[in-house]
């Protein structure tokens, strides 16, 4: 035996017994809500060109992406993100489509981050992508349906937080940032350090308007109420713009009745160089990492030939995973209702009652009885499988037992339940 | 515009419209027949240390590999097939079961084969296996849930051939053929090659009866009757055990009652280092490329530290979709029942009433109308998606119209469909 057979590479896992069921169960939830707002299925190759994710269209850099070659010596990378991906799938087969096109997906994606982040780097991505309409009625339709995908995973507790890239770029351009001194600001808000903050805005020439909104930035998160306010005090039309697309989300999402849910925060800043406008994150409590990551990114069609908006978002479905497991949220699975032990007599018999069952719609496990294992085996073996009932059959045109846990004998005693 | 970024590397694809839609439903429908039979979903990371698949263990060589290096210089691979890793799974998280696990699996596999093969590179394969479990009831059920999966699937035409390893190990066995020439002679079956058999067989020093038994080779494949006449031919205990094993098999798939789409090939021998036993492909008219290949391994899981038996197979779904495209298969999928156009004053009503359609577990397309797009543009649109009908709504309190066929002037006008 060579023991290390049995790892696997750090950062990536296997799924098995309950949680995979409960993980399937999740993802196909959260997929009848993508189908009841009419959003169809896509599937896009694991490794792509390295092109398709560089650096102006990626949202992960170049060495954290897992790399290798084609045979013609080309770069290939497993996807680090999907929305890349399903922007190359619509210019090329919905080019001439005028119509907003809504397309779904359920992928698995890829980031060599470093071991020590202890984060995973394999990780299953569901989400949706809404091309070809740049409404507000777009944004908040995406808002509204993270909302419905969390809520039919099971979650009660959560929150999508609202930003808007061009409030920031609105507000950098307007004080004539340099690109280094952006960096260090994105930052220093992004760790919410209002310090840091006031000292940097505090070395830059800007109008006192201007410098007041700046330093407010950390604390620019909660309710809705304070955007009208702050509309008042912006003095370039980017950032205005901007807030103003917000409210009228805000609007929307109440109309869609789920308002209760959505926080905006416009410190919120994005390492996704391809958003444009609306960025939003859902977290819930127990975790500081967001469940969903989402937002418009208006010009990254036009990259690959189709010059259209577009709006989009991700759910991570291994934190949302993690966060039900934490908040002990019961997932309904399909569990297995018989197990039916047989002998080679009974083979016959055994199988036309399983056949039976399964055809009425149950999960029926098959099992010769072999020499040696007890019922108590049988019995472990079902608790630890969530099994309810076992069934013994000893011979062809005899009864069928069911061996429930008050038997102690061996088991051909036992209620009589089934007889053929 | 750089065109090349629509490309994708050779041998992968995306799927989409359609025929994702009627992938994932017969993804949904095999994956149903596999808990009917008590399997239990697992899912492996998509990349694996290259030991896993390594020579005693793979069914693909090291140079049909996808590999890359992790961080620490490790060399990872794509996997190329599911069975080792599982096998990996059940030594690691069920090294102490006694009694049978039934795992199920839908991942995708990567071969980097030859261009020129003109097959995909990136497969998606759903498989089931039975671990633990040596006995010909196993093998059994392992075929008729082949054959009922594929059912499931709407295939109504296929075979699954069966064939036994050990019955040409015994025959070399017997005639202590080299490695070379065994490897010779599995290559001349394998292309059926009658004269290059005889050619070879000729050169041999061996019985007759055993020459007689390999110069039949080629042309031991059809019905099980067969099988009876030649297990008196034999003259090598392995041989015989293996032919057995098969009549074994089959008569419990004649109380399964699928012993129709089931016939023996002796010939059929497997490039898959790790088969132990019986072998077994399905295939159906139109194509001569196996849709399932499976077999039992019952030596793999001892190279991970658990010594137990096992039978598996595999089904290429990308395949299996061409066979049921080519033979007009229709395949069940969910529809968008509805679009619902709206202007921005009918907005709180529109929302309203795709609500109350969704709650109902309808599919519906809300859709803002956008200025300069005509009735006719959302029709094209309703028809290319398989949308069933088209509501518009002008204004809140105001009137639903059902937009159809017929209907010439502007979407102002129409049928009216529901008031609210």
């Amino acid at each position: 035996m060579e023991v290390n057979l049995l790892h696997t590479p750090e950062g990536v896992r296997d799924i098995y017994n309950g949680e995979c069921a409960r993980k399937l169960s999740v993802q196909s939830r959260i997929s009848k809500v993508f189908h009841r707002y009419g959003y169809q299925d896509i599937e896009t190759p694991t490794f792509e060109f390295f092109d398709i994710f560089g650096r102006e269209r990626g949202s992960v850099s170049s060495r954290e992406m897992f790399k290798f070659f084609d045979r013609d010596n080309n770069t290939l990378v497993l996807k680090p993100d999907v929305t890349p991906a399903i922007a190359r799938c619509v210019a090329k087969y919905y080019m001439d489509e005028t119509v907003p096109v809504r397309l779904c997906y359920r992928e698995r994606t890829f980031i060599n981050n470093s071991s020590y982040q202890g984060r995973l780097k394999e990780n299953t991505q569901t989400g949706a992508e809404l091309i070809g309409d740049d409404s507000a009625d777009a944004d908040a339709e995406m808002i509204a349906l993270v909302v419905d995908a969390l809520k039919s995973a099971g979650l009660q507790e959560f929150q999508v937080e609202l930003g808007q890239v061009d409030f920031f770029r609105g507000l950098v351009e307007e004080a004539g940032m340099d690109d280094q001194t952006q960096e260090t600001l994105r930052e220093l808000i992004e760790n919410k350090n209002h310090f840091g903050v006031e000292e940097l805005i505090a070395e830059q020439e800007m109008p006192e308007g201007l410098r007041k909104i700046f330093l407010q930035l950390p604390e620019l998160f909660g309710g809705f109420a304070m955007l009208a306010e702050l509309e008042g005090q912006i003095t370039n039309e980017r950032s205005r713009k901007a807030v103003r697309r917000l409210m009228e989300v805000q609007r929307i999402l109440e109309s869609y009745g789920v308002a209760e849910y959505v926080s905006c925060d416009l410190g919120m800043l994005s390492n996704y160089n391809y958003y444009t406008g609306i960025i939003f994150k859902a977290y819930t409590y127990g975790s500081g990492e967001y469940l969903v990551t989402g937002g418009r990114y208006d010009r990254l069609l036009c990259q690959f030939g189709k010059d259209t908006a577009a709006v989009g978002f991700a759910i991570v479905i291994d934190r949302l995973m993690l966060a039900l497991a934490r908040q002990k949220v019961e997932i309904p699975v399909e569990v297995i209702q018989t197990l039916l032990l047989y002998e080679p007599e009974a083979r016959e018999d055994a199988l036309r009652m399983a056949a039976g069952m399964r055809e009425r719609g149950e999960n029926v496990c098959l099992m010769l009885r072999r020499h040696g294992m007890t019922p108590e085996n049988y019995r472990d073996y079902a608790r630890r499988n969530g099994i309810a009932q076992i069934f013994y059959q000893a011979k062809n045109g005899g009864n069928v037992y069911l061996i429930d846990g008050e038997m102690e004998a061996g088991a051909e005693t036992g209620d009589k339940a089934e007889e053929e």
